[in-house]
């Protein structure tokens, strides 16, 4: 069975569903994204992620106005259709089509809008992820925490992982870790304060992350955000990733080297357990 | 009148040329490019876009043969159906379509071929383009010597440049100039020496900057290629840029400093015309 996808207003089979070559996406990566879990039919920090969708378009200009009201509509209808009551929702938005040029006029520009769901997440649930990672050198643009679509290093990076044996990468910039190819990374001190990564442009500011450190400040765990480096997680008791589909996961090796004794941390399954109640209560 | 395109074995009219959503050129950038000039129904340099184009493929590790002369019976009908003597064939290449997935697996992807024509070059033959230009820190991912669709940097600054009244930008990092948003920089020093930045990762190895440099050795220019600085840049006689469109053009001012006495140079003009010379000859 194909899927149902919304493009620019109306619904197509999957087959069907196309956009002009000279939508700005295609030839300058000029789009942005998001990606919203639904668990039983509910959507997960849905307007976290309307609120970041707005400032990835203010930061690059795009003058697209988001409605969220109409937005979760288009959200729910997309999975009525789709049949799904667990999965994703991605969904992109580009400058728009017109003839190449690098300098773009948004006067002659309509904004391009399409979704579509996605239902990997769902062994995610069954069985939490176990992640065994490499570390690369960082090698993305300069604007990390805008959430575009120029998207080839992860994707080679993360390839070349599996291609490794191994299952994700994690970016080294300057000596100091940045985030994985598409998750924020933590690690858990001797000491059990939980460490990631403050936010500049050089990181994601992720959804599951600002939540998984509420949860942890209200739940008594140290949170220190600041700069990290490869020996500090190498010598960690634990270390994890957070993101929209792995909800908080244990990273059990980098580089080969075990991260505290190699299993799922007690600080990391305590935050995935607080992160699926707050699911479940929300 | 609209333009006829090529995609993928077939020809529409532009505004029927239509990719899948989920080509990966459209979420992951996952592309790769060439634009190539004509003149007098005359492909410039077209086995180096071929060989460039490869080079590109074979360095993301793209499956997709270019049959070198299946290439050029395509551009050289495209011209012919659009009726044109004089412009740019735009061709892009992309891994395929695929549901969302930064893992790739290319035994499921057929890559995604179009290609289009542009007409911008012409007014760029009638009259040199003179350019006024800033200095902006770089910040493009770590391997601009492949030609992909990443440019959403280079379109932000080249539109920001505008903004500001000037043409266009030049890239700085680490303190060394590495090259304009979408074409190669060069300066002449006090000496008459044609210095530009070497090849390496950091840089597109470009089509006419080959040629030019090639030129300048064959006519007695001393030609350097090492890395430069901003204060370098503003000391010297000349300043020039070379890509597939502009041929050799002066710069005149960077940061809104005269290079040399503010007027087209010597040795840039005689690039210039050897380039013209070449490209009429061949």
């Amino acid at each position: 069975m194909t899927r149902t996808v919304y493009v620019n207003g109306d619904w197509f089979d999957e087959t069907n569903a196309r956009i002009s070559i000279f939508d700005r996406s295609v030839m300058f990566a000029d789009s942005v994204y998001e990606v919203t879990s639904f668990l039983d039919g509910k959507f997960l920090d849905f307007d976290g992620h309307i609120k970041r969708l707005k400032n990835s378009l203010k930061a690059l200009e795009i003058e697209f106005n988001v409605d969220r009201d109409e937005f979760l509509d288009i959200h729910r209808e997309l999975i009525k259709r789709n049949g799904l009551d667990n999965g994703t929702v991605y969904l992109q938005v580009s400058r728009g089509a017109g003839d190449r040029n690098f300098v773009y006029d948004n006067s002659e520009l309509k904004p391009c809008l399409f979704m579509f769901t996605q239902t990997g997440i769902v062994k995610n649930l069954q069985k939490m992820p176990q992640l065994k990672m490499i570390s690369v050198k960082e090698g993305r643009w300069c604007r990390r925490d805008i959430k575009t679509t120029q998207l080839l290093y992860s994707s080679l990076t993360k390839t070349h992982a599996h291609a490794e044996g191994v299952d994700d990468a994690v970016y080294v910039e300057d000596g100091y870790l940045t985030e994985a190819t598409s998750s924020n990374f933590f690690i858990v001190d001797r000491q059990g304060t939980l460490v990631t990564r403050q936010l500049d442009h050089s990181i994601l500011p992720g959804i599951t992350r600002g939540t998984i450190l509420e949860l942890a400040r209200k739940n008594g765990i140290n949170v220190e955000e600041r700069l990290f480096t490869l020996e500090e997680t190498y010598a960690a008791s634990e270390a994890l990733i957070t993101s929209t589909t792995n909800f908080a996961a244990p990273v059990l090796s980098v580089d080969g080297r075990k991260i505290g004794d190699g299993k799922p941390g007690k600080v990391t399954l305590r935050l995935r357990e607080l992160y699926i109640e707050h699911v479940k209560r929300s």
